[in-house]
């Protein structure tokens, strides 16, 4: 096998990384790859722009704006994507097998919507797609499961897939909502419209993706409860201290007889529970199955070097000609709601600061039978509003049977703030 | 391709272990081998011995009791070899790879001890050799080192490797070190001679294996810095829980310029530190690389069902034909100390309780320049005896320097107990 030619789309963050490491490992990547690796073309977007190419890079490095000519070069054996979006990527993917050509790519958005038609593209012409780096950065999850772990007896997945939110909810500890979404961008780790990170839709693209593995269908996103972080407040993060609980926004996977649960919900988790003190933009992947116990994944979840790690990770597999196991597509399986599960849920209410309000809220959730376990009203010293928050921490009770209780509240009870409640994970 | 049809060698915890995970998933088994899997026989030290094997595990199951008739088998394509030992075991592996068969083994020792020419006829024969099970039992590790991440830069690697061990540590806290590996016996985690594991020879086989495939050569075991847990007891945790720092019998691997540090010894770790928090019988994969930050993976370190999960995550590789990335061999890198390593270090002296012994041992530190952090000597109520425990935290030193200073110790010093030094990792 000769030399093995690939093409970069896109030279930002994950690009330039990955020149960077490929430059610095490239006699180590060729005997990995068993044939050398070269960078034939660079496609980006203003080509006239200076830009720092690593001089050890192998290969003719020719910098284009055309990803076209370079999806349709014959000379080009794989096509790297690391662009970002969902419709023009899933054009190049697509015609990049067609033209026969391997594809990696970092992109889970274009892999979670449009997944099925470009994995059966792949399968048909013979070609493979590999896509390690769009999950979870530098934790070869998909690697894990697709091969490393016998996949039926999975049972339960949890993960922290989004490094952002983990890294805003961090801050929250000491930082409104708002100034924490701040401290992330000038961290470099939130977009400058962060909505996709913060209203959990990247974490359930990435979970989507999980799930396909495990179960062996396609998982339609829409089909997904999928809740963000926003209006989460410190309050709520003091709370959780003061129960020993950690808040985190999870991914969660659970099978059961009936079905399978998937979806994403920001949590409170116990300290003792192995996800809880994944701290700043770590992503974390708990995987439990009855034959092996649990598995924990612990690594970064966001950043250019830690994604350019199993880009590279992929390049090798694919110059090497690892076939991966394609996820089946078998029929689609009963996807359920995980809110149906009972647990315990944290409860945050600003009402107005007036008698009688409290009997209203005990009321309320009382007419769907959810427990009350413990309660408070935090003081708040100095105060000139005519509002008062009530926490309230439940028996367990399912997601839907609480949210039908909350709508039984008198609208009065809810003007100030929609309520908040947040699962307890055990 | 065809039924791939192998023979289990052993069938006891993890022989019993697999047959039974075969024999639950044997179509999901066959879905991701992409053909059958089937177990043609089974080979035991006494066939006439009734055995529970499930009946829905495929293919014939012919029980027998001679390994080298299976290696010889023109029907069978691998050998799955969960015997342990290393004389035999070298034999039969050796065999089957000359007979054409891949091989599957979860033997550590025999890797560690003869890998290097195992290794050679695998590649001269074209066969693979797969060992997933042997190190770390469900972590698959190996798979994450040879293909998940980009090996060069992996820059340091610290393991809890022996589940036993940790399991001891954790039971120290509450019992004497004899008590702590009865308690792991009756846990079915301790062998009736628990030697290996208590040694660090055990953690220094599967140490060997993974510094093998990071640093691309051979890593003979002797020229390893190997320490166990002996000697230690719940004084030495106590004394931790001062400090916040936790016991562990760690391996550790560090490369700088000059060479690699490869060594194993029991050291305390910071409350903070990713591993600290591995309780039971789990074991635990640090990795540290410039480029993606760190990676850990935690899981269970010992059992059937743990081991048996990475078995057959090898059988199936080896039926899809998976060509393992081999360590290759090339010229022997240079191999350091870790103990020539600066670090704090704690310190138990068990001395006569007279006047001027404090002085005499801090005279003897003070010869090879050993400062003293902080000092106590707890109070033994009720003691009848003539001794005392001088616990010592010191200032950065290297073991090597600190093991001299104690060698400077009056022999009336050191006869009541050999000195316990402890290394404090960051």
């Amino acid at each position: 096998m000769g030399t093995y030619k690939i093409a970069l789309l896109g030279l930002g963050t994950v690009g330039g990384a990955v020149a960077k490491l490929l430059a610095s490992t490239r006699d180590e990547c060729a005997i990995r790859a068993g044939r050398p690796i070269e960078v034939s073309r660079i496609i980006v977007q203003d080509p006239s722009r200076p830009r720092d190419i690593p001089s050890e890079l192998p290969g003719k490095n020719e910098i284009g704006n055309d990803p076209i000519a370079a999806i349709k070069d014959p000379q080009i054996d794989a096509i790297v994507e690391l662009v970002g979006g969902t419709d023009l990527p899933r054009q190049w993917i697509r015609l990049a097998l067609e033209n026969g050509k391997d594809v990696v790519t970092a992109n889970k958005a274009v892999l979670a919507i449009h997944g099925e038609e470009l994995f059966q593209i792949a399968s048909e012409r013979g070609r493979n797609l590999y896509y390690e780096a769009s999950v979870a950065a530098a934790i070869p999850i998909l690697q894990v499961l697709q091969q490393g772990i016998p996949a039926g007896p999975v049972d339960r997945l949890t993960g922290i897939l989004n490094g952002t939110c983990n890294f805003i909810l961090g801050r929250l500890e000491e930082l409104s909502f708002e100034e924490s979404v701040v401290e992330a961008q000038r961290a470099g780790l939130a977009e400058a419209d962060p909505t996709l990170d913060i209203n959990g839709m990247d974490s359930a693209h990435k979970l989507a993706l999980l799930a396909r593995i495990l179960l062996g269908c396609a998982v339609p996103i829409e089909q997904l409860r999928v809740e963000g972080i926003s209006g989460l407040t410190p309050y709520d993060i003091e709370f959780g201290w003061m129960h020993d609980l950690q808040l985190k926004l999870l991914g969660i996977l659970r099978r059961n007889g009936e079905g399978t649960s998937i979806g994403v919900m920001p949590c409170f988790l116990p300290s003792s529970h192995p996800l809880s003190s994944v701290r700043n933009e770590d992503n974390a992947v708990l995987l439990e199955a009855e034959p092996f116990g649990s598995l924990v994944l612990q690594g970064k979840g966001a950043g250019g070097m830690p994604t350019a790690g199993s880009v590279i990770a992929d390049i090798l597999r694919a110059a090497r000609g690892d076939a991966i196991a394609y996820p089946i597509s078998g029929p689609v399986k009963k996807i359920m709601d995980p809110g149906e599960v009972p647990t315990r849920h944290y409860l945050r209410l600003e009402v107005p600061d007036r008698p009688g309000v409290l009997a209203r809220v005990a009321g309320a959730l009382a007419s769907e039978e959810v427990g009350i376990a413990a309660l408070d009203q935090p003081e708040i010293l100095l105060s000139m509003t005519q509002e008062v928050s009530i926490r309230i921490l439940t028996h367990p009770v399912a997601t839907t049977r609480l949210d039908r209780a909350l709508s039984h509240l008198d609208e009065d009870l809810r003007t100030i703030a929609e309520p908040v409640r947040i699962r307890i994970e055990e």
